[in-house]
């Protein structure tokens, strides 16, 4: 073994010095301790960055932070202004980019995909207004105009716009819970108007002020937990079209739900419960079988339409009858009202509006951006978030102006507009135009549509939603990012929808701030035959090399971890020290810390590497710093602890400075 | 060159198939991209850990981050029942280790130190009581019961227990902005009392339940800009004393002391003035002489006891002229009062007392932590943050029973206490007892001690935390730190203590969730003559590898950063393509990723990861891990991402990754 790195030095004389630096030699680290070295100076040093002044750090840092993806560098190619001109029209309205290059067959294409989702958008949009105890008509009103305004600012080809199940029973849960929608609909109305507006307006700034990354905190199993949560609570409130009750709680908890769903026994219909059945059956039978032949999907598509038609025939056919099936009455025709001066932009219920708005709006870009996302990944084209927030949020504000609620781009139309083979975002427009045509003309036909068909149309749409495989998963990987799915899970069912929502992030971030508190630290040892250095637990080649501990600092080096990290260091050293005098091996001497993954250090940090070699140095041992990357190797040095650890005391890697130090120790013996 | 690393294979045949593909040959890359390469199966595989059962991982994680000194290690020797409760209670009570060993030397010692600090406890505990609008034998009484229960559960040797100018400023601020000190001075009393429980109990509860860390989101600079805000505050307050005005705002904001100290001006007495300066004079040339000279500490140590005796000669010797000089009047003699029963654990002020306990308290910890841990490491023992806590919690649970006010370590006073020659905690019970004899004998001689020289005794002891050298350090070093010890600053001076403190500590916690967001990316290269890859901007040596693109990740890729990490690294693909295309080098056909500084990953960065290998195979690229630590080893095994990415896409090294893939290029072509 030994022979063999020995051999490594290399013979050309004008690299030797680096060379047989660069590769220690275990053997002669343990048996050999009193041999001549070359000369330590022949290390290679780390090198300091060129250092940069405030602003062009400030700025590159800004730049990272806020554009990573870089969206301007199609303007610096083009010189003129008109060219400039241009692009920023383009990249404010992407329509501009590709309307130029439309053609019939893609009008083709987004007119069928167009109809189809309009079929789902109008029985879905007049369920979800119910949902958020909002009048039918403004479901239909939310799939008009947001739309339209999508199509000329929004960057995906495949959003399909309109109101969505989750953001429709949060606000409905929010208001009611301040409101009643039932003995004061015109201020409901009012407050949720306001709570659009002020959602619209947070998304678009989020977005024009490249704060998108704001809504990556909402984690991804967050999220689903969150989503899970709410569809049951959406599932719980249609027990009360389901079966027909006249009395049912405005509570979105499980507990009091199901008290009232039980306490008012004396109220169901059979006949409604008989009716939602029914389509229950038809409607889940129609999605799995699209489910499992995924070119099948107009089944799913045209279901719920289908549903509201045969339903609707068959209650005008029994119309005489007292059957006891509630319907949906009558429907005024006519366009979106202008409601401008409904917005209560003050007034006691304006932190209700306020808070609702914030956790509607965030809420509804985590689901359109990441539908967004995932079928812009399909198709190979990138979603720029910061630009979609803004348009989505453009949507809202004047939405709000315009009799329309909460809309963003919902999951299960998009999908089905993704399959029905859309190509750009023109079938949104077709949509708005079929739904145009139903308000302006076919909205009489709605009175006898019974609610339960309603109610069954909304369960099937989110009980996809509750899955506990993804729990399962996210137990087997990351335990922590399962305790934030399930509390998000039972915080929406059992407390609220904030409350859930504030504590499932907060776990997020406290999953953050204690990794950052508690950073790892691996005892590494070389891997035979290389001159790499892993964790002795995960690699069974590594070895420990005699006289030296060397630990391996997985976190940045913050304020939070500076005193943790000094603690845990001297005990890593009494640990060893104690391991040693057991094994009957030679004491330690040196303390490497490999600081390849110390991506950053502050000065707290910078201050507890001091103090740590202060305290070593007491104990007569020596500390070592390997591989301080470029920010951390700038910060040592302008801090001027660069000067007091002293350049022998850093290298460029870990068997760098094995050797280096063993080389030192041999000269001075 | 090219031949000089060739050369570093490996003659020995055992280990060569290992040794010639962990050692890749950056010549052979570029040039004989078409010659036959030993085979790929050789290289270093990375291992997967042992994977642990929950339970077994849940109590690791416990420990190291509740347990990082592993307090309980003493406890794993002994065997016996006995042994371990002496072992508990020695934990509980560090007097029994300590006190046994004590002796008539160490007592002599003591003996001095104690009496030292208690010259210096005395005028202070009157001044600090004044500071918090609380009645002058409250300082006194906060001198002497602390610092015996301190005696008995503490594990500082050095700490001089006792009243803190900073916490006695914010207590006093806070409850002031409530409630006037003057018009309802009982109610006062008692809130002070409260705020002083809470602290003590939710300081001991703290270390008790093991979570001290958070005290250390506190960090340093956060720490000393509200310091430096809390001493100008401190000093502002004083110009009352200072000028003998008898109007004077409660407010501690700069705008409204500075309107009043300029409003009074006809309250001013110039006897007063002129007593205040001659002693700041003497107070501040002491101090300066102690600072240049060390061992000439005792001149600073007691001058302030002799400005109270000077002074209050002086007035006594012109008690039957009208000078118009304000003095302290009459004090009560006697012992602490019992004070339990004024603890008010409710009613309409109980949020205020909490707020000001939470802020008090963890203030209150910092400070006489720190202090604690700095005089330990100078005589090279260990304290035990949590351990400590518990003292300090209890200090003050047991103090707010018995008319003390929250006190601490405090730092000029352990100073002394140091440099006096202390050597255990028997120095605090010297002090208690001295102040003792004066609670019970020499109270009415404090009768003409004047206001003024309290005020400037408090000015004294807090000037020389406002250090402006501090701020330029951090600005040279990091300028969030900067941002972060401004902020609090400014915030305690213009705001309120709470609100500049908590923008502080959102400034640091701010900086941490960016970092986390958004993770450095660096591209690497291959440092000449060695195996190592390193920033390509931070060392010249480093050179590219044709083909490759080589990225190294620094931050844990979590669910705040997944989507980030997917843009970015498709910009550095299309600005290395754009690159290849200008210099007319070869494109790029693998994409390396270098995970040595990735510590952690979750769900989201594991589905980043998949869907980032997606993209890039749309683009006929192959994208490539090397040297995932254990954890993400284990999580991205457990979540089936090893299979979707395939063995032969996960090295231990980016030179084996490098060599491999080459390999496996070679042979298909």
């Amino acid at each position: 073994m030994s022979s063999k790195i020995e051999s490594v030095v290399d013979p050309d004389p004008t690299v030797l010095d680096i060379e047989s630096c660069s590769s220690f030699s275990l053997a002669a680290v343990t048996h050999s301790f009193a041999t001549a070295p070359p000369p330590p100076e022949t290390h290679n040093k780390v090198p300091l960055p060129k250092s940069k002044r405030t602003l062009a750090a400030f700025r590159d840092w800004a730049g990272e932070c806020f554009f990573p993806d870089d969206p301007l560098h199609h303007f610096k190619k083009r010189k003129s202004f008109c060219g400039k001109l241009v692009l920023a029209l383009q990249n404010l309205f992407p329509i501009i980019l590709w309307g130029s290059d439309y053609n019939l067959n893609l009008l083709k294409s987004d007119f069928i995909s167009g109809v189809t989702i309009a079929s789902l958008a109008i029985p879905q949009g007049i369920s979800y207004a119910n949902i958020a105890n909002l009048p039918p008509t403004m479901g239909l009103y939310s799939s008009f105009l947001p739309p339209m305004i999508y199509l000329v600012m929004g960057s995906s080809m495949d959003l399909a716009v309109g109101p969505s199940s989750i953001v429709s029973v949060v606000l409905g849960s929010m208001l009611s819970e301040a409101v009643s929608p039932e003995t004061d609909p015109s201020l409901y109305l009012q407050l949720a108007l306001t709570s659009t507006f002020i959602a619209g307006l947070f998304q678009a700034s989020l977005g024009f002020l490249r704060l998108g990354f704001l809504v990556e905190f909402l984690s991804k199993p967050t999220l689903m937990g969150f989503t899970g949560g709410a569809a049951v609570i959406t599932i719980l409130q249609q027990l009360k079209g389901l079966t027909g009750a006249v009395h049912f709680t405005k509570k979105t908890g499980i507990v009091p739900v199901m008290a009232s769903f039980l306490g008012h026994v004396n109220e169901w219909n059979w006949r409604t419960i008989l009716v939602g059945f029914a389509f229950l059956l038809f409607l889940q039978t129609a999605k799995s079988i699209s489910k499992k032949r995924p070119n099948l999907f107009l089944i799913a598509a045209t279901a719920p339409l289908i549903s509201v038609i045969i339903s609707t025939i068959i209650l005008f056919c029994l119309k005489s009858q007292n059957h006891g099936i509630q319907t949906v009455g009558p429907l005024k025709r006519g366009l979106n009202h202008p409601s401008a001066n409904l917005l209560l932009l003050g007034g006691p219920y304006f932190t209700l509006s306020l808070k609702t708005g914030f956790i509607t709006g965030i809420l509804s870009l985590a689901e359109g951006i990441a539908v967004g996302r995932a079928f812009g990944s399909m198709k190979s084209y990138q979603i720029d978030g910061n630009k979609e927030m803004t348009a989505l949020g453009m949507m809202n504000v004047v939405g709000s102006f315009a009799s329309c609620f909460i809309t963003t781009g919902s999951f299960s139309r998009s999908a089905v507009n993704y399959n029905s083979g859309c190509k750009t975002a023109i079938s949104n427009l077709v949509m708005a135009l079929v739904v145009l045509i139903t308000m302006m003309f076919l909205m009489p036909l709605f009175y006898y549509t019974p609610n339960v068909v309603l109610s069954v149309i909304v369960i099937v749409s989110v009980i996809g939603l509750i899955n506990f495989g993804v729990a399962m998963r996210l137990w087997k990987v990351d335990k922590l990012d399962f305790l934030a799915h399930v509390c998000a899970f039972l915080g929406v069912l059992f407390i609220s929808v904030p409350i859930g929502l504030g504590i499932a992030v907060c776990i997020s971030i406290f999953k953050i701030l204690v990794s950052v508190a508690r950073p790892n630290i691996v005892d590494i040892g070389n891997v035979l035959g290389t001159q790499s250095f892993r964790s002795l637990e995960q690699y069974k080649e590594a070895v420990r090399i005699p006289s030296f501990l060397i630990l391996r600092i997985e976190f940045p080096i913050y304020f939070a971890s500076s005193i943790y990290l000094q603690d845990r260091i001297l005990r890593w050293v009494r640990e060893e020290e104690e391991r040693t005098i057991k094994m009957k091996e030679s004491g330690i001497k040196f303390i490497i810390l490999d600081l390849s993954a110390v991506t950053q250090i502050d000065t707290s940090g910078i201050d507890a590497l001091l103090e740590l070699q202060k305290t070593l140095n007491k104990k007569s041992l020596q500390l070592v710093l390997a591989n301080p990357n470029g920010d951390m190797t700038n910060k040592l040095y302008v801090s001027e602890a660069w000067k007091e650890f002293g350049s022998d005391c850093i290298y460029m890697s870990v068997s760098e400075a094995v050797s280096a130090v063993t080389c030192m120790a041999k000269t001075q013996t």
